[in-house]
């Protein structure tokens, strides 16, 4: 890394800007670690239904002729797999902003949060995405909402949601 | 939006992340967007599926006694949703980096890829998820590979990969 150029003070405008850009990729952060731990959890529960299904007569000779078993060890490796590149792209992610946060000299990882952001921003919190928590609809959405989990925060800033990662 | 400030001269190395940043957010981005598309196929071919079932006595019966048809339906609305909403991430990524482009008077969209900004930044390729395309491992992994389709670019952009969004 290049870090030896003084810090530069960035225009506010400029700051909100990556300020919002940090947590939208937070976002995508979680949203790939909830996927790949979702990914591993269906990979283990299609192990233990293998199990389930070799205790019987039926369930052995079945097994014995699919490729059940084969399946699910190569879903369990993919999921670890998975799961080891999201926590590879944690630490990219944390290296890169404090880079960038030490060479513009503002407050990035540590923020307001994307709706006081989308406001300071003037921009409409749907168009971040953001909106209450569905009350009819149970889909599983690729996009942010309310509830999202916050993103890890730096040992300097501020924890503002649940972080499990690690 | 905040516009009217004039341009920022940012230092190189700051660029660079930035650049190394929106690259980064690109790849979520494409992540994002075949992860919708597949769950769009996977209830497509669910719901013809169950076509085939009815077609069959049994699976007249089998249906008629399921829920099949209704987690089918439910299933393809959701996989829609999230298309929507991957549109709507893209409408947002391509508002936020032109604006930070036009506040840091910095060229960011359009930059030398990923392989070039991890050398000029001293980064491993690897250390950003760059690797050869796998040999013997059929994994579908949820970080980038050299392979990973390039990110759309604006309109004054070079356009490096295929573009299929929208």
């Amino acid at each position: 890394m290049e870090l030896g150029a003084p810090p530069l003070s960035l225009p506010p405008p400029l700051g909100l800007w990556l300020q919002l850009t940090h947590e939208v990729e937070c976002q995508n952060y979680s949203l790939k670690k909830q996927s790949a731990e979702k990914q591993l959890l269906q990979a283990r529960e299609g192990a233990e239904k293998i199990r389930r299904k070799r205790s019987s007569l039926f369930g052995t000779f079945h097994v014995a002729h699919s490729s059940s078993m084969d399946d699910v060890d190569h879903k369990i490796l993919c999921a670890k797999q998975a799961l080891a590149e999201v926590t590879a792209a944690l630490r990219e992610k944390l290296l890169r902003w404090q880079s960038i946060e030490a060479l513009s000299g503002f407050s990035l990882v540590s923020n307001p949060g994307l709706a006081a952001l989308a406001a300071a921003l003037n921009l409409e919190a749907s168009f971040l995405g953001l909106r209450p928590p569905p009350r009819t609809s149970s889909c599983q959405t690729t996009w942010t909402t309310w509830t999202m989990t916050s993103c890890p925060r730096g040992p300097s800033s501020t924890q503002r949601g649940r972080w499990t990662a690690e």
